[in-house]
């Protein structure tokens, strides 16, 4: 008989945003009347930037002439975009990538999870707790840890513990890893890496000749100068790390779908035999082997955000969610209550009053003021007595959550 | 040192389209006068259907305003894509299948490469030869397989040879097998298989409790009323077959990314402990945490196809490419070249004249009347004697291309 990947029969059932969809259904039946606010999931609410919607337009039409129509592009994505990428992101910011080192895709979940596939199974691999759960689920999915222990921890994964007491920024680890996933500006803290602590990585990286897979989808609501908008500012970087960005958070594309993934052709990893290869060649026979790229009227959305007119809506769009987070960040100070993030990042990461498990502050939050956030221990061990607040709300309904949060809450 | 996924240096370098490419640009700059027909890559040329124009422009207005915004919509595809799929496709047949053993994806290339995932490393694999390389390529990624052997054949698969000696119908295997791969209507020989045939595979299939991976991209050119359109209109596939179909072909959606895949509940696959487990539920879990659904303005564009005046539009597009099929198919005929394929499939597979090997009737056909087609040894050492040519060029050209091969190339 065939038989299945045993591996993902490790994985815990029921999923984080499916219990939490779950009790909110169950508190909606028994008090129909409630008038929930929902600041739990991360997922945008303003519409797409104007010249996305008019980009779109275009290539619609195009696609509706046999002259302009197109079929088949290539798997990497198409020139203008990749252009485009490399000169706002890269190049003009004094880095130097080539085109052939930056692959579009449907997002960067995809590109995240996919990314272990172009490694050896044996591997070491060291992730931070809390933290975003594809990472760490797709890893066990190929076979490169053991059971779920008591304690939730996977066997085999090094776990980089990430709290207030080292600001949320881990700690080296002890033992040597293979592949480091790092999110910054983080999710689920809110947190970010400064140039000192990324530039101590790319040390330990290359020292053990580790690869780093950088995570930077939110790095458009950095505001802070001297927080590193991409890991290829640290010097070194472009021999240790794959770094992932996404158009999701950026230009509200989360229902749009468009990423992209930078490999650096210096970025190498080992055969058995002691034979050097390049990453960027794995992946993209990869990305041509498993993937037909990104519809074409979808990559003139995103190319749009580049032009002036594009990064100015851009940024007015990330403005208004960041004015969000800045309303949540000082209401919760108002209302007695210690948080961290939304100054780089629109997540907002609270401290639980008097250290209640995340899961009854959560039970506490919807029932008393009718607000949905997201409990800490679904990210992982170290996120239990912590509970993440998004700013994609509206502004009407971020005010409304905060002064209840500071109004109506008891504890 | 980061290790890489040896099992990827086992591919071979060079890709047929790439080679195909090289040549064509070679005899390009040495004949820059040369009036090129392209018949060899599989993708469309004509537009859209209106219906699809229209829908994307009406979706893409909705992602304008935040009322009818749309952030991450189901991993699995919206009820409205799936419900149209599952009544047009399946229940208006006969056939049932409940909404949750549909996953819309972002076209089959990613689904018939994603699929083997899911599956145990230890599995024995059966593809045809000649076969669309995404199968094979994709298992040997994941290694099940050895190494490349001097016959072109990979160590551990086994291959089903299809030449015109069996009607391009493989036979079944003399070994047990677990994964099957299937691909009907044929890419790239242009044949089907029967009822009769079929039957005999799900026999097999439920026998050897193997899986069969049935691709069905193409079944939207199906003509002949005996030929199935799915492969569970045949009794007892619910059980024992997964079913891979794509708007890509269909409705011209090459550049614009859209397919499905169809996995019964009753598919199931074992552990080393003999326990059974739904491919659904693994397939739900790969879909869900490395996949964030298709761009909601893809779905409306696909859904619109399904509205009778949609139907009109598909059936149009379909019988213009396949009107070319006919003039390629009668063509080679009166210039006394065997041919198969083109009657419920875009795809004409010739048998080269003269058994000339597949490459040089390549360098033939180009230099001597200025034709791209498709060696078939590129598909397979099966495919060594044969030569793919396509539908999907405009009229004019097929046209044109005819003439030529009538009149101007002799053998």
């Amino acid at each position: 008989m065939a038989t299945v990947n045993e591996n993902y029969l490790k994985l815990p059932g029921s999923y984080l945003f499916a219990e939490i969809g779950r009790r909110v259904a169950a508190f909606k039946e028994a008090h129909p009347e409630a008038d929930i606010i929902r600041l739990g999931i991360g997922d945008v609410t303003q519409p797409l930037p104007a010249v996305c919607i008019d980009a779109m337009h275009k290539a619609v039409d195009e696609m509706a002439k046999a002259e302009t129509f197109r079929g088949y592009g290539p798997e990497q994505g198409y020139d203008f975009l990749i252009e485009a990428i490399r000169h706002n992101n890269y190049v003009g910011l004094g880095i130097e990538i080539a085109a052939n080192e930056i692959f579009v895709s449907d997002g960067s979940k995809s590109d995240c999870g996919n990314i272990q596939e172009i490694f050896g199974v044996d591997n070491k691999v060291a992730i931070t707790d809390p933290v975003y759960p594809v990472y760490l689920d797709t890893n066990v999915m190929a076979g490169r840890t053991g059971e779920l222990k008591e304690d939730g921890h996977f066997e085999g994964i090094t776990y980089l513990p990430c709290d207030a007491e080292n600001s949320f920024s881990p700690d080296l680890p002890n033992e040597r890893v293979d592949m480091i996933y790092l999110c910054c500006p983080n999710n689920p803290t809110g947190t970010t890496l400064s140039k000192e602590e990324l530039t101590k990585w790319v040390k330990y990286a290359k020292e053990n000749k580790s690869v780093i897979l950088f995570d930077a989808a939110y790095a458009a609501y950095i505001t802070e100068a001297d927080v590193p908008r991409s890991i290829y500012e640290i010097e070194g970087a472009k021999e240790v790390a794959i770094e992932f960005r996404s158009f999701s958070k950026t230009a509200g594309f989360t229902g749009t779908r468009c990423g992209y993934t930078v490999i650096p052709k210096a970025v190498k990893g080992l055969t058995k035999e002691g034979k050097t290869v390049e990453f960027n060649k794995l992946w993209n026979r990869r990305h041509t082997t498993k993937f037909n790229g990104t519809a074409y009227i979808i990559q003139r959305g995103a190319a749009a955000i580049y032009t002036p007119e594009g990064q100015k809506q851009v940024k007015e769009l990330v403005g208004y969610y960041m004015e969000n987070a800045r309303i949540i960040r000082e209401g919760l100070k108002a209302a007695g209550i210690e948080a961290y993030g939304g100054v780089n990042a629109p997540y907002i990461w609270l401290k639980t009053p008097n250290n209640m498990p995340s899961w009854d502050f959560f039970d506490k939050l919807l029932t008393e003021v009718n607000i949905v956030g997201t409990p800490g221990a679904g990210f992982g061990p170290c996120g239990e007595g912590y509970f993440r607040l998004t700013a994609f709300g509206d502004r009407e309904n971020t005010l409304r959550a905060i002064e209840r949060i500071k109004n109506k809450l008891h504890f």
